[in-house]
């Protein structure tokens, strides 16, 4: 199964080849492979690849366990691979799940587009576009959408430290929009508020619990504190399998602690002292009173979002 | 004049040497030397020098000027300019500033300490160690003496985007006080608020305005608004000569607007899409209702700020 390495991008369009479930691990684990629903869709077509080759129902069932937890955030994940190992035809499955992600990706753009004023200035965090998703994307999907509808939109874009998915993806997916977009520090977010007039912050998410509460890339919760503090919307943009059916609230949400070396250096640059530690959580969680609402396939969520939440799940 | 050039620290221990107006400029606009008070006295020698060199009074007045504003935001730098200036041996009055400010670091740590619990848990933001001022630091130095009288700080050092002065020189001075530290990425300063137990946020100033608004590095604003919405005390160690004698507020903070480079590349790795324009102002404003204190040579400071800090210009 082939698949693009984003750890390299924009700088190298490097194609990989994933051959077994190792591979798929891997490629989910070192991020060569991320965004929540992408990740998805490719353990979808993981597992439907790895039960052609490994005959062994007991060695397959082992297998197809360790992708569903390669990574311990993205719900999105264990949802995928739960649907494939579920079906008759498992790569059939794959393909509605890819087919139905770009449907979901239209659908999330279009209820968004409602929310984005005429020349809005936009705050985004991470990478959402077509490269996570496999569709054209959730957060940026909406923007990608809002300038195509002549809404002519201005992103502040956070570079996203440590692995800088901002700078590098979303900023090479909004110039090939050909979207306005400036690129920032992520500190810089609270002085573009205060002096940029923005209008809006999107983000997409990790994990929904059934409260609201959201995980999101590190960076995320102090964004949403951000707004909140300069009243302006704070919107996440996320699939309805991005929802998760079991998790009540997230204080629950497993966050994944990365290495040390994505902090002390970037690419081939050193950042820090040797034998530096580190503080470095993948992801944190936005409390669901610090969101103004969720931009589903199924429409906008407004408070109060357990209901909302609910009403999404159950009719799925 | 010998310098060490700080933008290659900790990785190269580069000596560079000022012999003209415009290598003294160079050096503060490259931030090859930089800290507010560090800035000031390496201006002030480099008033000196050039008073040697140059003996045509017109031409010194200019290179003297230009020196002057070099960088915008420091108030340090017109500061000690004016100061060697107005003096009859301006070698002489350099060394006194320098002189003076290891006193005032000195204070600020000693006045500093009643503000740092047993075991106290402190976020700090760029560097304000000892290369920042000529002296112990201020921020750093409050907390390099905590250590020394046994308080056993744990400090998370925001790396510090773009330059990168909290993860290159924060972490190694930390590191030579035998201080406990944890290097993060500038949006993970949300996450350990809320599962860290931070005790208090002490940073640095670039130039304080009379009501207390403090101009210091990208990101304080949003920390201080991260700090103030977890119910965590913000304080803001300065000496008095980053207290601007002039400014009323900090909507009349000059804010430098610096390279895209800085932003689109990581040291030596290119971190964005070539063409990338960005939105990279090197410092942000916080308003004064977000500080719980100010940490100077003369004590510690509490609101109300303007009484407070007019007492402590008065008695210069």
């Amino acid at each position: 199964m082939a698949y693009l390495d984003q750890r390299t991008l924009p700088f190298e369009t490097r194609e990989e080849r994933a051959r077994t479930a190792d591979d798929v691990v891997d490629a989910i684990r070192t991020l060569a492979v991320r965004g929540a629903p992408c990740i998805g869709v490719f353990a979808a077509y993981g597992v439907a690849l790895v039960r052609r080759t490994l005959h062994d129902d007991a060695a397959f069932a082992q297998a197809a366990a360790r992708i569903r937890v390669a990574r311990p955030t993205a719900v999105n994940l264990a949802w995928a691979v739960d649907r494939v190992l579920a079906s008759d035809d498992m790569l059939a499955e794959a393909h509605a799940i890819h087919r139905e992600q770009e449907q979901v990706d239209a659908a999330i753009a279009t209820h968004g587009l409602e929310l984005i004023p005429q020349g809005a200035r936009i705050i985004t965090h991470c990478h959402t576009g077509g490269l996570a998703t496999g569709g054209t994307g959730t957060a940026l999907g909406v923007i990608v959408a809002a300038q195509r509808a002549g809404k002519r939109p201005r992103v502040y874009v956070d570079e996203t430290r440590p692995l800088l998915q901002g700078a590098r993806l979303t900023m090479l997916e909004l110039q090939a929009a050909g979207v306005e977009a400036l690129l920032q520090v992520d500190g810089a977010a609270g002085a573009a508020m205060a002096h940029e007039e923005i209008d809006l912050v999107i983000v997409g998410a990790d994990r929904v619990a059934r409260n609201g509460d959201t995980a999101n890339k590190i960076g995320t919760y102090a964004l949403a504190i951000l707004a909140s503090h300069h009243a302006i919307p704070f919107y996440v943009a996320a699939p309805r399998s991005s929802f998760d059916p079991v998790l009540q609230a997230g204080q629950d949400i497993a966050i994944e602690q990365r290495d040390a070396r994505e902090v002390t250096a970037f690419r081939e640059s050193a950042a820090a002292p040797e034998s530096t530690r580190v503080f470095n959580p993948a992801f944190d969680v936005t409390p669901r009173h610090l969101v103004t609402a969720f931009v589903t396939e199924r429409g906008v969520l407004r408070p109060p979002f357990p209901e909302a939440i609910d009403e999404v799940l159950r009719v799925s």
